[in-house]
């Protein structure tokens, strides 16, 4: 089995096709990776330049000093075979090819070519992925070898401050301009990524061996997966089984449900899927399914926040400040096939103390805004997750103005720690950074979509349930 | 019938129960009040106070010189009918109730509250608005008699750009907290509002009401309805055909579908819903629903930009950079009952010139990356809607690195002024400020969710359709 280690955490970089112009596709992964401390080597290996960017260019790898651990290929598709098998003779262990024109273009040529990859990686023994990816980054490295704008260095680091880091995810997806915009979404929201990993065609490594290296090594807390087809579904089964008893959730668009859309991942990455075996495999793992970005994006942040803290069934309490977000959030409960019990009487009886005469505590719990200036969010939370009637609370809250979250602020750190169920937020209004900031920090999963909230508290639930009876046998 | 221009476009205001201390809504709605250049007078009235963060104030209502157009009343729901007499003898022809505890509050002294009220603004004929709202806000007047936090000035303006205005919406929520949750979803992505107006428990004016008003004023272009139940369905099916018939799509969402969302109506302004009815009159009148407040302020945003430009059917071309991308969005098409046909041979071949031979030209194009940077993205769009097999074009673009938008800019004007078929774009990245902006200035609809984008083109085909049905019938 080739080495995916050396792969994803090379020492050394050769950059095979580098250029000057950071127009173009070439330069602009040399920049991209020149602006991430990554502690490694890089080297350009170009043709026709001897510096690239300020570093010292090489015609072939094999005139580089010592074997690079990995070598990204962004040269025409042509030159890619015996590109890469220079690459193996030199020692190379490891290889991203993120040229196009191979399986999905037409004609015989690029497939014929993706076969002489194929047999290039076997005979080196080479972890090679792609071709027709966008390359990967590994955030503790600092190592970004991609073309992809979302790894621009701008106003938000790779990774949000450490002592935030309650878990990491993954992302895995064929598709490198759907990869990096997973952490796109979610590094706005403080998701913090260890991975992202675009496999394009998959013509040697899938996305299932990445899937199965990085439940290995056991640093992940969920995995953001967008899959066209499964390579080898034995691996995807493995992985997936290894997954659920670690409890760390697969959570999986799979591209392709539509006759379009099964034309386009066809053109993409020459896919071709079987739904049917492959939602026969979903649900024997408890495989997440969603098909919408945030949405994904939303129940990655929700799981890694709780942890093993997810809701023992399907019954939420709702507390909200607004009346009109309380009912909001029953609806979207209701249709993700959530269930709201009115609440016990003890219950109610501790909130009613908090009321004024126009407020409500039956479920939704209509708190009032008079009752969130005088007592806070997080008391309301705290007493609706005590109903022995409930499995989870949603709190609605307005993040817009910082003043009330942040007076509450200790209350909610407790709230976070304490709270032996789930406790999501959902702000109607677009939350003030500092707020973004408070809940990242209690460890709350603060949502701004209710339907992301409510299907996220459903699928914690199911996913519970299905490791649960899959461990019992 | 009373005067509902005297509420929201009053010369002078008057707040009665105002207060200096900003940290209650009682002082809060002055603070907003004087944030904005309203132009016409604010007269706090207060029992304890002779100023009132720098404005003189005053003891009642009758010692202003002048019988303010409009009075504010945000004091215990007791002193309402007291208050709104005082208001009704000294000749105010318009009130806003802020105060909670009226039919929404348990026992029996809150209705019969609100039954005085009603009957108050009847002797009076007044135009009263509430209780248990949240006011509203007018923004060509700068008036914002609201104590809601997202009409704090912000860094964004009330208005965006006034040339780049080519419509505006309204807003009209019983909810408050909802109500300008719009408003601040919206206004982040260049919408353009013209009123919020929340109207709580709706004891004498509806949002049936504030509808027929807008729709008459003729200066808005697509209204967003929160709805928690129709107080009288007469007027909103008057108003919802004079929309039909000015083009004015109503996008509704009526809140209490689910039992428990029922229940928090109830408990919130007193609603009583009765759901088929209210299905029978928006399938008349071609309403728009949704139950997202993310979709819902996109669809608004489409349907302003394209104007008189919906779809003519359901089938949409699909144009993308990233092949994974176009598969997304052709599966998010299928999901919205959209059709996508492969396009015409011409169309094809005229597009095939720009392709590379892994791009490909059916349906979803997948234009490559490298013809994007060769070619921008206009093009594409351009050719796609021009294929006689389609209605419709979706562009997947990102917005993240600016540069390929922003070269492309001409082209991308051209394609919003001239483009006699929808073209709504989806960034997979979070789009750059200056993209928000150039786009909102081509007048091409931006989303950055893929489901909004499909049933935004979904939704609009539907109203056209509707409402040629209802002018032929």
């Amino acid at each position: 089995m080739p080495d995916i280690h050396k792969l994803l955490w090379p020492r050394s970089v050769a950059i095979i096709g580098a250029s000057s112009d950071t127009r173009g596709l070439r330069g602009r992964i040399v920049e991209i990776m020149k602006s991430h401390p990554y502690q490694g080597a890089i080297y350009p290996v170009s043709r026709s330049e001897t510096e690239v960017q300020g570093l010292k260019a090489y015609k072939t790898v094999s005139d580089i000093p010592e074997p690079p651990d990995l070598a990204a290929l962004i040269i025409p598709a042509k030159f890619v075979p015996q590109e890469l098998e220079r690459c193996g003779a030199a020692g190379v262990k490891a290889a991203i090819i993120l040229s196009s024109g191979f399986a999905e273009e037409r004609g015989e040529a690029g497939p014929a070519l993706q076969k002489e990859v194929q047999a290039i990686a076997k005979k080196y023994d080479m972890a090679v992925s792609g071709p027709n990816g966008e390359g990967f980054a590994n955030t503790a490295a600092a190592l970004c070898p991609t073309f992809s704008p979302a790894m621009d260095p701008g106003d938000v680091p790779l990774l949000p401050r450490a002592d935030r880091t309650r878990g990491q995810v993954a992302v895995i997806s064929q598709s490198g301009g759907m990869g990096f915009a997973f952490f796109d979404h979610g590094r706005a929201k403080e998701l913090s990524f260890r991975y992202i990993v675009t496999t394009g065609n998959e013509a040697c490594l899938s996305a299932s061996d990445f899937a199965e290296f990085i439940i290995d090594e056991g640093k992940t807390d969920a995995i953001l997966m967008l899959i066209e087809d499964i390579k080898d579904t034995a691996t995807f089964a493995r992985a997936a089984e290894k997954a659920l008893r670690a409890g760390v959730p697969l959570i999986v668009n799979r591209l392709g449900a539509s006759e379009a859309g099964a034309r386009a991942i066809a053109a993409h990455t020459a896919a071709r899927g079987n739904d049917a075996e492959y939602r026969a495999l979903f649900a024997r793992y408890g495989v997440i399914e969603s098909n919408d970005l945030d949405e994904m994006v939303d129940i990655a942040a929700a799981v890694v926040a709780m942890g093993k803290r997810l809701p023992a069934g399907h019954r939420v309490a709702i507390a909200s400040s607004s009346g009109g977000g309380g009912a909001w959030v029953a609806d979207a409960c209701a249709l993700a096939g959530l269930d709201m019990p009115i609440l016990d009487d003890a219950t109610r009886a501790k909130i009613d103390v908090y009321l004024p005469p126009y407020g409500c505590s039956q479920n939704p719990v209509d708190v009032t805004a008079q009752a969130i200036h005088e007592r806070g969010y997080a008391e309301f939370a705290r007493l609706a997750a005590e109903s022995p009637n409930v499995d989870g609370v949603i709190l609605v809250v307005t993040g817009r103005h910082p003043r009330f979250l942040l007076e509450d602020r200790d209350h909610l750190i407790a709230l976070g720690r304490d709270s032996g169920k789930p406790v999501l937020l959902w702000s109607y209004t677009r939350p003030a950074a500092v707020c973004v900031d408070l809940l990242s920090e209690a460890g709350l999963p603060l949502f701004t979509n209710v339907h992301n909230c409510a299907r996220a508290m459903r699928v914690m639930a199911d996913y519970r349930a299905a490791r649960e009876t899959f461990l019992k046998g």
